[in-house]
């Protein structure tokens, strides 16, 4: 009997696209549970380490978005071929989740002397410097993330666009044709597109 | 041919040592190449994301130690047996990763009221959370963090023991007897006690 899936997260994209996406693209028995509000806001779930996404398989309760995604491409044929191509995937997925870190780490600071503060390192050196080095890496992997095929890591970066997009409020990738094109890439492999075509509208 | 290793990283524990550990622990041909200062303070060196800590596998240059340290985990049968069992590795490690990030973002805040305004939650919330979560992960899991057996996420927690200790002021796992033994266990390995035995004092 195939697994079944249940991903818990909020109406939006960030840390739970890319698993939708993955399930979306295995054709995978899921269900897309979406919270409208925090999950400490009267909504509460179960979470094993407090936080969302949650995926359950059979049942099973899992965390970390990172590391349910690269299970998901393990099972899915999107993994690399050999321990150095997953290092490859790896790799860029740990670099794309160290500026959305940045980002996030600007955006919701509390301190509002503190943001002002991170605000133009942020948008000329590092969003500048890190997308850069990552529509290069695209460019130079024959329009993905590594080893010149699609692989969990590409799936993994085109989830949270809309997300990162909402947070700095700007087209992050419209500098950045290789990282462009693959999102859209992405967003037309068939069963994505059926997913996108159908999902509720997200917040963010 | 066995593969060749440098791995550049500060004189100190943090993100380099578990990639020291995997080293050490696969009696790895390998070169731990220290600097004092930060990277940009003259002993630059190019780095392609222009951090540390920075693996040459024979010659080639690899950022991001969890990616990294997943690899060489890989290579040296520090792996899950499957997919799930990797799932659980990389959950305990991410959750880790966690907790770690927002400790330094408490010891790093460049902005002191901002930053005293994070240590109380950090220290009667965040760290008693995921310290107990990981202590009871470890207890359920036969004394490792995944699967009742060592992985190479059991070498990636203990490895930055030191370092976290130091930015707190305080022994982090004294109230955690399940990661402490833990932590001891892997520092016990004979491979690991030799390296530890002959390395340079840490700066942290």
């Amino acid at each position: 009997m195939p697994d079944k899936y249940r991903l818990h997260y909020f109406d939006g994209t960030a840390l739970g696209e890319p698993i939708r996406y993955l399930l979306a693209y295995g054709k995978c028995n899921w269900e897309d549970v979406r919270y409208k509000c925090k999950v400490d806001d009267g909504n509460m779930i179960k979470a094993p380490f407090g936080q969302l996404p949650i995926l359950e398989i059979n049942g099973k309760k899992f965390v970390q978005s990172t590391a349910i995604s690269r299970y998901l491409g393990s099972l899915l044929g999107l993994s690399g071929a050999d321990p150095l191509d997953n290092l490859a995937i790896d790799t860029a997925v740990d670099t794309f989740h160290d500026i959305r870190a940045q980002i996030a780490s600007w955006y919701y600071d509390p301190n509002p002397e503190s943001r002002a503060a991170k605000t133009k390192p942020l948008m000329t050196v590092q969003i500048p410097f890190y997308f850069k080095k990552l529509d290069e890496l695209v460019q130079s992997n024959g329009g993905y993330v590594a080893n010149g095929k699609l692989s969990w890591g590409d799936l993994y970066i085109a989830g949270p666009i809309k997300y990162l997009n909402f947070l700095v409020g700007f087209d992050l990738l419209q500098p950045y044709p290789h990282l462009h094109k693959l999102v859209k890439e992405v967003e037309a492999i068939p069963h994505i597109a059926e997913y996108i075509a159908g999902k509720p509208h997200d917040l963010w």
